[in-house]
């Protein structure tokens, strides 16, 4: 490939997002962190259909962001997300034609794919509600921290409608089991932060005011890391999903020696030699 | 589709089963719960070949009864079940040829095939011994409640057995883990309650006296739920468990968009519009 | 098959492992269960290109021996593994051309793959660092055993790699759940034994001195047990591993099929006739 060849192929693959406008909710990226912040605190910080659309479209572009390593997802004030708004989605969603229904649950379903598809790790530091829809971006996240008082509740049953909402059957039992998934997903009931933590759906749980510095704590610490190596992690928890053990080793001894021709692997093995620590690059 | 047609659908599609006279168990519905009751507690509750293809035929005519809604499974007396009657069954297999003994093991799995593919969530009540065939219904219901001094064992190896008994290597371990469920499988071993519960294996544990009238109180609970959607948790549980994070996403937004169709759904809506508890009716 | 014939398929595929001299780790054979001791105590028992190669190979015969029915793996001294040497492997990686690192994490998964393949349980004896590969030898066994000073730690990413080493991406989240495995992979962090319990990574802790004993004592039991049925429960956990709940019933009803014509079946019926206890044989 001619360098100019090479050109264009960045050029059509990297954008940086530091700059990024969001208009349905807070965006801000400091030192390769991105954070999104969901704002509508006076109402718990709820969806609507033009913020499910702009987060999809946003989680899509980081897949090509140079500028961000690792996000934090979090809700305004002292609650997460009390999922789909009542009266800008389920109101509307009431009189649509099946066309158009499957064009909202696909948008909501595009935006969970978005969040797995992205190289970076993703943290959803989680207090107060986290209900619905809310519920699922922090299941949908890399790994969630939250405080005891926390409530989750995947109350879809709720509102007549099934469990099955933007992949929580698929995933949801995989982070907590089967037996704690299908009682959240049938009665819709909340779950405690205690509970989350013991059930694994909660990676820490910390005090609320403690909260959103920490997860910005563990993000710096993943940026921090082999940040290309992280990319493949991610990706490789999502392509091993449903393959057997056999095709899942194989995928990894290629996914790995892939790796193995970074600098952060040879920059590791240097410091290592030198008894100093590694400052990985993410190359 | 004529009117004439449409009833002609319903009729191969729709039966009741409240007045279903079952000869190896108790049977009964009360206001959409059904519960089954193991019976024969002077030797806790074995199952037989008959009591085995009658459960299977039972749960298959489940999939089109319009007046149950969810199942309860218990034992009589204080124990759940204790797995294939020695004599009634172990001894006779002995001497089968290989198409027979295919043929048992095939009317077990279909019982577990049944109990996953009706739509009804299916909550065991676990007192006591819950061994063998009777650790399997357990672990093939949706919830599973029980008492501290229950004892689970999946005793198949102690009869010189495998552990791969009626999907218990594919089930089992998505409830409580790889590692755990490989030592209850090789070893045989009795696990008591207070490890079922934070395992996951149980959703809650009660005493002895409350376990029955708690499980129906849960049946109740999702009985007044949205059934029809329920249904749709259950069946994408079930389809979801080998397909991709992607494939899985897209199965969730079809089949939630079909229950953005229904009354139930917008009965929740509206019952939210007006400050009031929706009344849902299962359409 | 003439008698001849089928002498010729035994000889194919049987073998005995007892005198097998070990070049690169501590190999023994007692009364059915072998222990391998990765024993270089001096720096945490590391593994090195030889050692991996000899393990796979191993591994890969114990298919066809017929004097090993379970198997324990640890470590001399006070720690069980601290992965790939830094100067023996880590080293000369960062000058290999891509097919030769292809050789190498094929030839680490096809370690894990042959363990998964072997028919006998495998138990890891975990004490003190148990790190990198030496992380995954753990994961990769069929139950693990502890103590609370343990230190379990998938540290690829300090080294500059993914945490998809040998399976991990798809084994792990499988023992301890996804969000769990996401944050040990991204990080790199150790977990505490009592973690490892608490997320059912380990079956059981012990006090350092009690350890392998005990391991040695699981392992005793197992091999008092019905080992070709072990074998056949081995077999189904990976095989059903990827398969949907009803291909996997399909699957559990033939191979319990087969266990059901074993000698060792018709002698746990014979024994609990006798009223006294079986003694397996393993045919």
């Amino acid at each position: 490939m001619t360098r100019s060849a090479a050109d264009a192929l960045l050029a059509g693959n990297r954008t940086t997002l530091a700059t990024y406008d969001a208009r349905h909710f807070g965006w801000s990226v400091k030192a390769g962190v991105a954070t999104v912040t969901l704002n509508r605190p006076e109402r718990k910080n709820p969806l609507t259909f033009e913020s499910y659309a702009e987060l999809r479209d946003l989680f899509r572009q980081l897949a090509y962001a140079t500028d961000v390593k690792a996000i934090v997802i979090h809700g305004a004030g002292e609650n997460f997300c009390s999922g789909g708004d009542v009266h800008d989605i389920i109101g509307p969603l009431i009189d649509l034609p099946m066309p158009e229904l499957l064009l909202f649950t696909r948008m909501t379903g595009d935006l969970v794919k978005a969040m797995r598809h992205c190289p970076q790790p993703i943290i959803a530091a989680v207090d107060g509600v986290c209900a619905g829809a809310g519920a699922i971006l922090a299941m949908a996240s890399d790994m969630r921290l939250s405080t005891a008082r926390s409530k989750l509740a995947f109350l879809f049953s709720r509102v007549g409608l099934a469990g099955c909402d933007m992949g929580a059957c698929s995933i949801l039992p995989r982070i907590i089991g089967q037996g704690r998934a299908a009682e959240l997903l049938y009665t819709g009931r909340s779950a405690s932060g205690e509970e989350g933590y013991a059930w694994g759906f909660y990676n820490r749980l910390y005090a609320p005011e403690a909260l959103l510095d920490e997860a910005l704590k563990l993000a710096a610490d993943l940026v921090a890391g082999p940040t290309f190596a992280h990319g493949i992690t991610k990706k490789m928890l999502h392509q091993e999903w449903s393959m057997s053990i056999d095709e899942a080793i194989e995928s990894e001894a290629q996914a790995q020696a892939i790796c193995m021709t970074t600098r952060d692997f040879e920059r590791a093995y240097r410091a290592f030699a030198a008894k100093s620590r590694p400052v990985f690059e993410g190359d």
